[in-house]
């Protein structure tokens, strides 16, 4: 356990991509907990899209982040002190502490986790706030039933990668799109999903017709930009499009691109949603039982890629993410188990 | 009646706004129905937005018009032969015969009207496809309930003015937008809505922080373009967005212009929803009864644009459309009542 608290916080609100110069690391001491906080010693830090969002000044579903403040992420980590009735030095919990080693947490804001039956950082992947945006963007928001042919952006990422497992155990045929040789080949080989369309060197809408010879049902939406236009194209009657992320978007320097073919939703009867895995909190033990059942019979495979270096090391690692360079939920190890 | 049967063909595909020169009038013989076919001797023609897609070359819920072809057109009119054993010679009927004088037609595709409780145009418009489009668009697809706040493009246009209507009879803040004060004033002040916004003059997102306070549960696009993006900065929580049309990007030579604000969909765990008119065929009787009640009971105003000038003036009528010009359900008068 470190002396101090190292920090990743804001330093600066980026333009396009993020640079270090927008972080600053700093060390100060570590905090005692407060009536009902507990103390958290980090272990792993989850890097997630949504991040890029919430560095910039602009409305949303969450205030940004002030820029000074501690990163805001989702981690898992050790009780180290406790003035909570409910939680135990000890205790495994994962919940929102930032980017840090040692975060002062509101009790009623942590989750114990029970670190026999998965490793760590599946918690913050298939078992935890990614598996839920996959579980319930696909089942509930896509209502996706089996028969019907589901599509995944970012297939080789976090969520897509369960999105597309999660097709398949339901009976629906998973066709992914990633980007290169190696992330399409994970995703057929060691995922299972039916078929991979890498967007790099393949027309997308062309690849669909072979690969989605049905048309689209459900298309779960990692990325937005070209490929959602391309996958507008090909979509089925009555589809739906579940708009979870926009990747390809969020570091543009002209902004946004909205879907120019958004008029396939009128030729096709469709629709196209959004969502936030909040608001499913109350069914997030269903649904991870049901996960959990699954990682236990071998049908779902939970894939994290861990990257080392501690909390001076968030900036690259987050980088690592914009650039595509992660396959499986990415993580960021700040201390052993 | 006229000894020959004039028609209005399409003779080149448009590119951006269509030209007069897109368009042939042409004269011929007027035509016998074979077994099974009625003539209709044609009195009034719509004019919709959707005649744009139509001349394209694009695939859609429905082929393109053939260069050369009459253009595909609703329209009321009188039955002068009959071919079918449920439609006799003198009977008013509706259906797509084209914009011509004479159409032969199957009899099974057109139905009959009641010229007594209506004016025809009106069976172009309230009681026609148009006020079909806006009852199944805002309380099918749109599901607007009582305290809701509506919001609708094209406000003055066909389907926006009869949308707006249906919502403040559902108990629903109705509040539209429209092109010029004329049109607003005839917006609030004829049709009740609750407020107008003239997007030639105004900011639509600051007006509608105004006349929308509780921003927008359902909104009604019939425009797209910038009005689509600004709309969608102010959805409420869960928000619909129904798709009917986006005329202010059919004639866009750069192409359409996607909505680049369609994250707003996530922050708000909002959808945007396409539709066909068509597919709700089956419940068009039940609509089109309560629709005629509200006309009867002077709860819904009907209001057509009747221009004059024969099948000969079509393709300055449809100009008209796209030029914003008309105000209510734009009509081509063809041959008297």
């Amino acid at each position: 356990m470190s002396a101090v608290n190292r920090q990743c916080r804001l330093a600066a609100r980026p333009s396009g991509l993020p640079e270090r110069g927008d972080f600053q690391i700093a060390d100060e001491p570590i905090a005692e907990p407060g009536d009902g906080e507990v103390r958290v010693a980090v272990q792993y830090v989850s890097l997630d899209p949504a991040m890029r969002g919430w560095m910039s000044d602009i409305p949303s579903y969450m205030p940004p982040v002030g820029v000074g403040e501690v990163m805001r992420a989702g981690a898992v980590g050790r009780v180290t002190a406790s003035r909570h009735p409910r939680v135990e030095i000890g205790d495994h919990v994962t919940g929102m502490p930032g980017a840090q080693d040692h975060a002062v947490a509101a009790g009623d804001a942590v989750f114990k986790v029970d670190p026999a039956p998965a490793p760590l950082p599946t918690y913050l992947g298939t078992l935890g706030m990614t598996g839920m945006t996959a579980y319930f963007g696909l089942l509930d928001v896509g209502a996706a039933t089996a028969g019907e042919t589901v599509v995944v952006s970012g297939a080789a990422g976090a969520v897509g990668s369960a999105t597309g497992q999660i097709a398949k155990i339901k009976g629906c045929r998973a066709v992914g799109i990633a980007g290169g040789p190696d992330k399409c080949r994970f995703v057929v080989d060691e995922l299972g999903f039916d078929a991979c369309i890498d967007y790099r060197s393949e027309d997308v809408a062309g690849a669909l017709r072979e690969h989605a010879p049905d048309r689209v049902d459900v298309y779960f939406d990692n990325v937005g930009g070209e490929i959602l236009d391309a996958v507008l194209t090909r979509l089925a009657h009555r589809a739906r499009v579940v708009i979870c992320g926009a990747i390809s978007q969020y570091n543009a320097p002209g902004g946004m691109r909205g879907p120019s073919n958004y008029m396939s939703l009128l030729v096709r009867r469709a629709r196209m949603e959004g969502f936030l895995v909040f608001d499913y909190a109350s069914r997030f033990s269903e649904a991870t039982r049901e996960m959990a059942g699954w990682l236990a019979e071998g049908r779902l495979t939970a894939k994290e890629d861990i990257v080392d270096g501690g909390v001076g090391a968030f900036p690259d690692a987050l980088l690592r993410l914009f650039r595509g360079q992660n396959v499986g939920k990415l993580v960021l190890r700040v201390a052993g188990e």
